[in-house]
């Protein structure tokens, strides 16, 4: 292991991270604030850039070498990193007293997972800097671009990160890396990245939001993130047009980003095809569809006049256009691992809860900024149950897992299956250990976990039914989507930003970080 | 498909369980009870007789091969003929009135699950007639006789019975079986298996319990089913030493019978360490021991006076003793999926509960009459996480999976985690299905989902806390060790029938009956 390559590159990280605080600093000392606010910004900066210099004189003198290894090194450590640099400005400013609640806002936005500590606790979102609002949107959107370069450019092996790049681990770290095709790449990804956040903020402007939530909601829409300038989330514009512009944009989010790319660039003739001949997106749209279908026909049975205490509004549920306007959104939302929501879902039927809880679950396609296990790796799944049926029926059968013409290798199919293994322990091991606070019941204490682990944000209580419209918790902890997490336990705190981590970074790498053996020689 | 042998060898099974009814015909016949129970087994085996002619008819004059398919169809019909069968004498003498209640009862003690119907809507289990008691337990002992005939006798290949057999697939139906093995085999296993339940009987009766309560519960103990002649389960004695044997004999039923076999038979010198060298035997005595004292110390710390109205005690958990009397009797009970209870879980604490839904999911040893997904099959899973996690650090390592000395094959791990998958994937289906009904919770659903795929029994309600001692479900319905499915709907208790064959028959057989591939040519 190269330690000192490890801390050069984490000392370029720090200075481009710390850079990016320019921004909302110069908003700050435009906004009329309190003098905190501004002096934070300029504490983080200075934080920053020391630790910046402090590494990079670590690392002096050592030799350039990078292999998998270091690479593995730096995108876990950079992920603390910038959890530390990026609560500062919330602590300081005094946004979020807390230190460990200041690390649990940020690791939330870097991990783009949208989970709050703001919204109880008398720390009203809406009433936050507005410095400080773009900074945790920014924080998302940051995020969410250096998920897709580290799964796409720098560390495809790690898992599989598109169909067409099933068989193609040559590329990244791992071995040597083809710089040219690497900048390459990575540039098509940013410009995709950043064309969809203006076309997110064009379209969220022209449906009727001010300049300032548009800029925010385009970075935390594309990013799937999830960070809203409002306490009550998306809900809060009852605008039809807000809620499509959020939906459509969510879902390309959710998409994979090279098929994106594939399809931008190619010629007209192919661009249809390439898309509908995607195996992932053809099940990423169908789950989509289905999923949203079964929520609408589950809420409409249920039917019945819901009042929203939160939005001050009336929901009528024996309405099938405002049931299935809900289903959607919440689908989208939830199965793309944003987590903006426009209903307090808590209430809802238990078949529709099983329905997000799945959605929690599978997360968007490979290759896309949204979280979960991931569609391609579900397909890779149902494609071995079929196998092993086919195969118990008819024992000597001599067949290939294949998507699509790709045969599937079996490392491949190992890997998937350790990191589902994996994944499934990490959520019970969560549900287990959020079980200790006697407020979370076991329905909120697995829902959080699995929220985490699938970077979704809200989760979903145990409600014991009450009179119509109106719910009583088990556990008397709101975390849900008009909730928050700033009533739990530091501890818990903590525990879930490694969560967030593990599910972020596709658990094998963070982990690998924690074993003597990498660290070895 | 060979229909006609498929049938002949049917014939055969329907006339040895129809002669099986003369057990209780006989105890019926001494009894004072109505004549409805003395008349119902007589109905009983008049159409046992009726089918068995039947089916032999329609077998008549076919070949007699028999190959994979035919043997999985045997196993896979069996099944529902005796749950056909075996219902009949409660349906017929009124102590089950419901023929979909009467099937769902039969079908749960062929399996050695334990859910029953009674001890709700007035059907106590305390108050019917001794033959009817009797005609249950034996159901269930010879559902356990019949899985540890199928799983290592005749279907060696369907799984992993044992770090043995890992290797040696060439056993049973699938290659033309070599007889005399197979029946040498079988007399061992079968020996066994009556050894251990006349020492469980004898147990029993040592321990103070009567005659006919001594041999009902040896049967059901011996099955890891759980049937219990009364309401109030083996808490109702308030004997510890009844629940030191039942713990006893719980664990042996646990264990793996081909390894019990092999120390049975074994030299003195060899046979402990044939036990301690065991992969599957020590992580399943780890297991228990970890997991009762885990739930030791959860009871105690949650601590407190509670007051048990249905066994009409008082429970002291701050008293360590107390605490760990009663989580070692539920977590060997549990993990075993016999399902006796001593205490009324549901109001224990949350890490107490999650540790017993754990234990339903893991169940026993494979080769054993429990349930459940089977230690060995974790330990294999454990070991590809190990090994994807290593892979992960080093790419190029060549490294082979293994359980002590021996390599799984690829072949093995596949099918070992497309039965995981199909699990995970039937619990989360049963829990979708299930929360239709409105008294069932979230967790409710889950548990009870676990438990059918588990051959459990007892599941577990959401809780609201209350007052000490006293809690409300959050549902409203009962379906705790106390409790009972009787309230369900006739659809939820056969979709529950089902989910038992599925856990019960390891899924992929059930589900190969049903693809159409299965039955061509």
């Amino acid at each position: 292991m190269n330690l000192g390559q490890v801390a050069r590159l984490l000392a370029g990280f720090a200075l481009f991270f710390s850079a990016s605080l320019l921004v909302p600093m110069a908003v700050a000392l435009g906004e009329e604030t309190e003098l905190a606010t501004k002096r934070s910004f300029a504490i983080s900066l200075g934080v920053g850039l020391a630790s910046a210099i402090g590494l990079w004189l670590l690392g002096r003198g050592s030799s350039r070498d990078i292999f998998r290894k270091e690479g593995l090194a730096v995108v876990g450590l950079a992920w603390l990193v910038a959890g530390g640099l990026g609560a500062l400005p919330f602590v300081c400013s005094g946004a979020i007293p807390s230190a460990v609640d200041g690390f649990f806002e940020s690791i939330s936005g870097l991990t783009t997972t949208g989970a709050t500590v703001l919204g109880t606790n008398n720390l009203a979102i809406d009433s936050l800097p507005t410095s400080i609002l773009l900074w945790r949107a920014m924080m998302q959107w940051m995020g969410g671009m250096g998920i897709i370069l580290v799964f796409i450019v720098l560390l495809p092996g790690m898992g599989v990160t598109g169909s067409r790049l099933l068989s193609s681990e040559q590329v990244g770290v791992a071995s040597g890396m083809d710089q040219p095709r690497m900048q390459e790449q990575a540039r098509r990804l940013f410009g995709l990245y950043i064309v969809l956040t203006l076309l997110a903020g064009l379209g969220y402007s022209l449906v009727g939001l001010g300049p300032f939530d548009a800029v925010c909601h385009a970075f935390t829409t594309v990013a799937t993130g999830g960070f809203s300038n409002h306490n009550v989330s998306i809900g809060g514009y009852q605008n039809l047009g807000v809620e499509l512009v959020a939906i459509a944009f969510m879902f390309l989010a959710g998409c994979n980003f090279l098929l994106l790319v594939r399809v931008a660039i190619g010629r007209r003739r192919t661009q249809r095809s390439s898309l509908l001949h995607d195996t992932e997106f053809r099940v990423y749209l169908g789950l989509t569809l289905v999923i949203a279908a079964a929520m609408t026909l589950s809420l409409w049975f249920a039917g019945g006049s819901v009042r929203d205490d939160s939005l001050g509004i009336t929901r009528d549920y024996d309405h099938l256009g405002h049931c299935a306007r809900d289903a959607l959104f919440q689908t989208v939302s939830i199965l793309t691992s944003t987590g903006y929501c426009t209903a307090d879902f808590q209430n809802w039927p238990k078949t529709a809860i099983g329905l997000l809880v799945l959605c929690m679950f599978v997360g968007g396609c490979t290759g896309s900024t949204s979280g979960g296990f991931k569609v391609l790796r579900l397909v890779v799944c149902s494609k071995l149950v079929g196998y092993a049926l086919r195969h118990f029926v008819k024992p000597r059968s001599v067949e290939k897992l294949k998507i699509g013409p790709d045969v599937i290798p079996d490392r491949i199919v190992s890997a998937i299956l350790a990191l589902l293994l994996l994944w499934l322990a990490t959520v019970a091991a969560g549900t287990f250990i959020l079980s200790f606070d006697a407020r979370l019941d076991l329905v909120s204490a697995f829902t959080v976990s699995v929220s985490m682990m699938g970077c979704t944000g809200p989760a979903i209580s145990g409600v014991v039914e009450a009179a119509a419209g109106e719910y009583e918790l088990v556990g008397g902890l709101n975390i849900g989507p008009y909730g928050g997490y700033g009533a739990l336990h530091p501890a818990a705190k903590l525990f879930m930003s490694l969560q967030m981590i593990l599910g972020r970074l596709e658990i094998l790498a963070p982990l690998a970080l924690l074993t003597p053996a990498f660290w070895r020689r």
